[in-house]
């Protein structure tokens, strides 16, 4: 229908997450109409970053260089290690702010019904890292979900004979969320993980 | 808080239509993640597209070529013109199927206030089709929208001297709508627009 540029365009917007076929219509039709320049900076930044970003030599986080921004900081506490599963949850809790200790990307959880064992998501460097850098505390932010939860478990064996601290990020009711629209099963998470207080 | 290459793609994005900060981060560590190919394919379409894709001398619609594949068609009726505000309408009007004419993009509509004259949307070039290439009729298909309906009217008195024939795409309640639901102003043009039936 469209001419084959055109036509190329559509179908190569397509490999964006949440992208089908109106969107991407749309998108190059805003960038052909309105956007030339945008669609240029586009393609080269896209470039860029498809052959230059790899990952981290020490966290496994996205970076270009041989280690990442956060590794290289002499003021992240490198004692403390935070277990992640993707680079997306190291921006969210740097954005949250007030950790200062260092991360370990997993780029995914384990999943042996996927076939992704422990090697792929790098433990056996999780482990060097621990057992040869001075880590102290591990703390496992791996996500509340099956697999994310797995993961947990899995490296809390793991790394007990290492003698380090481990711990995982408290799971319950989220700040500003009333209990009326929380889900059952978070609700009794946070029941069971109930701190006491006092006065 | 990412590596340069990573914060240039994630800003690169949001040139995307529709794409605000947080889904620019999700489409870019997709790509770096899992589809660095997907990326490197975009990249190249983008840089072609970009480069290449032009408008029909003919019709003003997107293409590489010269004159689009729907004016180059022998077997589309060169005597009905059907004018329509962006080529996202010609795709949503050939995608219904059954016109058989050809098109002229106007690449938007008169907007005095943002400065859109006349010939800012190629009324001079449709003129001149008009009087030369033979047509005797002229669909009006620009959006019932002020702007659209305002883009008619001008439309109408130019080629009226033309001694063309003209006319308007029908406006009113859309198949499988239902009254209920349908705004008033639609409501009411359906009325005025009413038709006469028999049996």
């Amino acid at each position: 229908m469209f001419s084959p540029a055109l036509e190329a365009l559509v179908d190569a917007l397509r490999c964006l997450p949440g992208v089908g076929p109106k969107s991407a219509q749309r998108m190059a039709l805003h960038l052909l109409e309105r956007d030339r320049e945008g669609a240029q900076v586009l393609a080269l930044a896209l470039g860029e970053a498809a052959e230059r970003v790899g990952r981290c030599q020490r966290c496994r986080n996205l970076t270009e260089a041989p280690v990442c921004a956060i590794c290289e900081d002499p003021r992240r506490e490198a004692a403390v290690l935070c277990v992640v599963e993707t680079p997306a949850d190291v921006l969210a809790i740097e954005q949250a702010g007030g950790y200062r200790g260092r991360y370990f990307v997993l780029m995914g959880h384990l999943s042996p019904i996927d076939g992704i064992g422990p090697e792929d998501i790098g433990l056996d460097r999780l482990q060097t890292l621990v057992q040869e850098q001075g880590v102290e505390e591990v703390i496992l932010a791996t996500n509340p979900t099956a697999e994310g939860e797995a993961t947990a478990w899995y490296l809390t064996d793991l790394l007990a004979a290492d003698g380090v601290r481990m711990s995982r990020i408290a799971h319950g009711v989220p700040l500003g969320g009333e209990l009326e629209y929380v889900d059952g099963n978070t609700l009794m998470h946070a029941f069971s993980g109930r701190l006491p207080v006092s006065r």
